[in-house]
């Protein structure tokens, strides 16, 4: 299994989600800023060119969510507990949506245009991105104030989805301490070793591949 | 069971599946304009101050996605493979991050701006909403070439996802005549009598709800 990713928003689930359940796959870094995602080669990986891409025999599985699931129902099914599937899709979507798309926005202005290109940020998307992240983060807040987790005691994948963002929370400006019950949650993510170094330190790079057979 | 919708964009998904599904729920319309969603008793079903709903015991499940898929599985599992869960969720996420999402820019700017508040739309949303629709439309065309339904030969509820926004192509402008092989499949989804009358003649009314125990 090849595990194709950069160091942005949404690849970051996977390769964290990947490492958490120790799958074995072999990571591939993509230089999006040499724009290899939207090379032919890339392309026949993912007609979007975009990251994350898990190459798993004959599959060529494409967005985060759907890589994380695929991981997590194999290598440690309690992450996805099969039950409450309408649970984590209800939490998928609305993360998708709302909570971890807000968060993108600010995560754009901020780190991409702000950190990476060295633009200013728009200040009418980040006052956006700002009303829509706290609207998500009162709901999800309310929600976890008598829960460990989003779908009760355990950790699922419904709960590192919904941290996508956070590892940027201060170089996106996210206003999570606002809430302290979210600080208190996501500290329970913070500590998984693998959450916080989900990267190998010697990936395979894109450019470097042999060609394809 | 309640399903709380109304007659707008992503609520006809979770009726439709309703409908086809033929789960025994009530209907309840919520009226937007008299912006009922937003009354502290509507907050108590879902605080994101949406449609839909569903309340089935006590369960109260937002997110169109979430009730699709536990209706499905409980009335008419074969919508929802329960094998090809990473594909439902590949689908799924591809699906409210950009494909319905560039449909429901047109469909905001033509439908609920143009028709409804008789307001111009934007020129810059309907390009960017064209701009992301024909991207997503390119990707599924390539994906529908040589499968009759997107998870092969059954329709699956990730085909009635990917199609939410379709009942509005005339009225929302969306160009799906440009892909040939979308019209076919998605004429498969419209040949389904749940598909194209989601709604009961005489739905409850949420105003007309008595208060509860």
């Amino acid at each position: 299994m090849k595990l194709y990713y950069a160091d942005t928003l949404m690849p970051r689930l996977a390769c964290a989600v990947a490492t958490l359940v120790r799958a074995p796959v072999e990571f591939v870094r993509v230089d999006l800023f040499r724009g290899e995602q939207k090379t032919p080669r890339f392309l026949a990986l993912n007609p979007n060119g975009k990251v994350p891409v898990l190459e798993d025999g004959d599959l060529r599985l494409w967005e985060a969510d759907a890589i994380a699931c695929h991981l997590a129902r194999r290598f440690q099914p309690a992450l996805w507990p099969e039950a409450q599937t309408h649970e984590l899709v209800r939490w998928l979507s609305w993360n998708a949506r709302h909570f971890t798309q807000a968060g993108s926005i600010l995560y754009f202005e901020h780190v991409i245009k702000g950190q990476y290109l060295k633009q200013a940020p728009s200040e009418r998307a980040v006052e956006r991105g700002l009303q829509e992240f706290r609207a998500g983060a009162q709901v999800l807040a309310a929600h976890l104030a008598n829960r460990r987790f989003v779908l009760g005691e355990e950790l699922t994948l419904a709960d590192l989805a919904l941290a996508t963002a956070l590892p940027w929370t201060e170089a996106a400006q996210l206003p999570l301490d606002e809430w302290p019950v979210l600080r208190h949650w996501y500290a329970a993510i913070e500590s998984l070793e693998g959450w916080r170094h989900p990267y190998p330190a010697k990936p395979l790079a894109f450019a470097d591949l042999p060609p394809q057979a």
